[in-house]
């Protein structure tokens, strides 16, 4: 049996990263979203409410769980029994960032394998951040996140718009 | 008639910036210089200090004004009536966060169209970031700036030296 | 009245060339496609062929016109009047490569503007050369150029697969 | 059973690849390298030659395979019943060109999925034509492909040096 | 005698700087490691405690010495009497950001040459932040640092895990 | 003392090669620039040539001479005792090609140094090819290149326009 871990931020889940959660979970027996409570980097929704948000977006997969952690990534992974590590590229992400992640994480622990999909063309342009500025400028966030989310975005910023 | 918008934060204006200004004001009817309000983001300047600024160093160009705003750019746009945004790209510019707004944009307001100018050699590699820093460190910035923003950042930074 | 130049290959035209034709004759009160006839490069179709493709493709579009060049594109801009150099932008284009030409027509002709349209989403990762090995290789064209095309391609590849 | 479709030109196989081969083959049930013969480009050695060397260089992996194909990619993934297609990504590779074969796969066949694996440090800057040139050169190239492939090439620039 | 200035945060000097230290010292008949003493950025390590770390690490290295300053890096490296500047890139650094220095700092002071070294394979992707984030998670960061940085390390982020 | 080589195919020598050698020179007791006279490769210029005009364009420069070598790089490094390599980087240069030839190099010959100059802003976009299809389109070359090579490329394109 083969269990990944597709780690990250998430704040919040978009469809972008539940366009990848779906494909993982096609290719692989388990897959695990690892919600990263990172302690420095400031974020719009706690490890909690992240979790929460992306436990109801990835409820109708069968072979998928999501758990928080606050260790190594690598460290995680291990913990789990995670076999390979699952990462989305898009056209716009920072590759140079990716590699040097994935160059120290293979140093770190050799024997996890990574393995990356590409972002479908509709969310090769789609940013958690970005998403959040429009999301606060009172622009429809639709195209982009479950309803669920677009609610938990406008209350986080206090209005109804 | 028409109107563009170039859009930005202008903290504060350079040479580059006053360069695209001219040449989108040769090229369409009416050109608005808008000056994003943007909650949060540090800034140097204030909203009103920036377009104090802005306004004096374009004065001599005849069909443009400048205004501010802190709505999302694309609905400023609808509501001045702008039918084209414009930006300038740099060599040195993140082409790919402003293709991830290019996209996001286009999703917004279909209608509205984006055409770029690219930098002008000697402005290439200019940034409205290192000239701060430059600035601060007391270095000569006469070439990228007028004078009466030499003159408001060295008042910034407390010093004439 | 502006007189824009869109020049290319168009080896062949895809619909990602004809969405700029449409968004820079929206903008522009005529625009020129300018087929470059170059001399060193190994292309599908003659000029003579790429005109015709190009003329069927902006057809119904009232302000456009397509016409052959083999001299420089800054000559043949100078030559018919034009304003302004348009061009497209994809995510996937050589972004350095447009920027020498750019910088250097700059200095040949300072007075000719260059403008950019970035692409639309579905066109950002269409170029002509894959284009071609799709269809080669019997592969379905029809998302990316307009059915003369994809007769004009199947035709050069012996076959209609 | 998972069957996974290792695509490219290998001219000739290097262990940068083999690091790829290896790693697919350890998650994946079965693995078929797939040696394009692609009709118009210039390879240092042909279809056959390049089956042969990849063969060897596999002999001992269990689960790996040897195929030289000349239709579509997808094509010959879906007539092999790939559900699945490897890439191996070097930070100097050409993201662009494999984003822009990606998304057209997709269009062409949305059912068969993508993953890429980062090439281990060592092999980050490894590529099959500066590999040829160096050889033809007279320089050493043990580090980087099997001896059999050292000796092929050697065969082929015509010395022992 | 040529004497050259090494700039930067060093925050803290990690084996990829040393490398470079030692070669730039093999090429210049002097090196001084110039320690950026910083207004704005939040680093980890104090000034003093980057001198003195990075001291530690060139011990013994002969004609290399470590000063730390907070004027503009050209005007310190005028101070110092340095003929020119070094810096490393690796795959991973921002060239874009690199470029835009080193044309304001032509522009600043155009007797001051600037020459890049090439990282070594092995610190292609070693960044001082992500040193930070796997010293703070607990992971081994004996391969990156030299053992009296490990131990600075540790103790900043409280603990001996 | 300390010998550089410089190498390229200088097809043929820019005002931008020109400012690499003259900064070179500066830092360096002697540079010789290498002329590689590489057999595959499509030129316009043949190795005598290109050593000619090379030649003179550095007449004035005392500690410069030119060389043709068509040996490995690092082996005529070694054969002429050079301790270090010289190479000019431009914003629109392929930096992934040069690691990828610079991480080979260390390979083949690790006691080689390579040292990167940064173009001069007015050069960062000038590159031998785009020189030439613009000479040979009858554009004015003369900012680019000395007055004798200007006129070897109009001899080579059959005319004086």
């Amino acid at each position: 049996m083969t269990l990944a871990l597709y780690p990250g931020s998430f704040d919040p889940m978009t469809y972008g990263h539940l366009d990848i959660v779906k494909r993982a979970a096609a290719l692989f027996d388990k897959l695990v979203v690892g919600i990263y409570d990172r302690p420095n980097k400031k974020l719009l929704f706690t490890a909690e409410e992240r979790v929460e948000l992306a436990q109801k977006a990835v409820a109708d997969i069968r072979n998928v769980t999501v758990q928080s952690y606050s260790i190594l990534t690598v460290d995680f992974a291990k913990q789990i029994g995670a076999k390979v590590m699952v990462r989305g590229l898009r056209a716009a992400s920072d590759f140079e960032l990716e590699f040097e992640m994935a160059m120290m994480n293979r140093k770190l622990k050799p024997e996890l394998e990574l393995v990356c999909f590409m972002a479908n063309l509709q969310y090769q342009f789609l940013s958690s951040s970005l998403l959040k500025e429009v999301s606060q400028g009172g622009g429809n966030i639709d195209p982009w996140v479950p309803e669920h989310i677009v609610n938990a975005l406008k209350q986080k910023f206090g209005s109804e718009r």
